[in-house]
């Protein structure tokens, strides 16, 4: 029953240390391997307002500064981080790659983050089709709008 | 970061074992406490048609036997449980009683079970408010209608 690969959404908060934590944690028993996605789903609604060719070297800049953060993520994880993904726009689509490619049975995120809205609509596809353990943790980001009835 | 007390939610269908595997997965390396508990959420939409003089003897055949269920999934845990809890109507507040009296870090529960549905709207008492991890574990049985959107 032990898991074996273990995916953490990190977003790159200060409270993403938590995560992490969380995994190393269930992954240290059992020699699992752990990996990192993280996937910038605010993109596009924040620089919708910018020109086109203004896109680039901001996307640039923010990828590197993203990639940084990543970093020093799995230099204070005390764990071998199998392999860091990236992915912009599609949530779930990343998360459904990541999960075929890397074989995950436990995906671990926050409660605050994009994935929430998410969760519900795309809870079957994960959660159920693809058969996926889920470990949410609260964080302590206090953020009312995520739990916004529809 | 291991997990000290954790609070099964049994619906007593097969595949709560499934559930009790997973809890006993993450508590036996640091000795956790395990309990369960069962809420009988459906009793009251299952008898409404009843007239009311009959429910008393219903209810308690329904209830003994749940207790019987639910002593099986204890036997064969292969792990101490702690306590059971037995709850009618309002899951929430039975969880969040349970979570206060055992001091609990980590509730799991099954995808399908009628939980999944008052997740929407209990979710930021269950695990904004009460910062309590939620494991959510995919389950066999197959039925849409849990993910039906809003």
């Amino acid at each position: 029953m032990a898991y074996r690969n273990i995916l953490v959404a990190v977003d790159l908060s200060p409270d993403s240390q938590i995560l992490v934590h969380k995994a190393v944690s269930l992954a240290e028993r059992d020699g699992a391997k752990i990996y990192f996605i993280h996937v910038d789903v605010n993109y596009a609604d924040i620089y919708s307002s910018l020109v086109e060719e203004d896109l680039g070297p901001e996307q640039e800049r923010i990828e590197k500064e993203n990639r940084q953060l990543v970093q020093s993520l799995i230099d204070a994880a005390g764990y071998p981080i199998s392999a860091t993904l990236y992915g912009k726009g599609d949530f779930i689509q990343a998360l459904e790659n990541a999960v075929v490619k890397y074989d995950i049975d436990l995906i671990v995120c926050g409660h605050y983050q994009d994935f929430w809205n998410t969760l519900k609509s795309a809870a079957r596809q994960l959660i159920h089709r693809m058969h996926i353990d889920m470990l949410i943790v609260p964080l302590s980001k206090d953020n009312d709008e995520y739990f916004e009835e529809d």
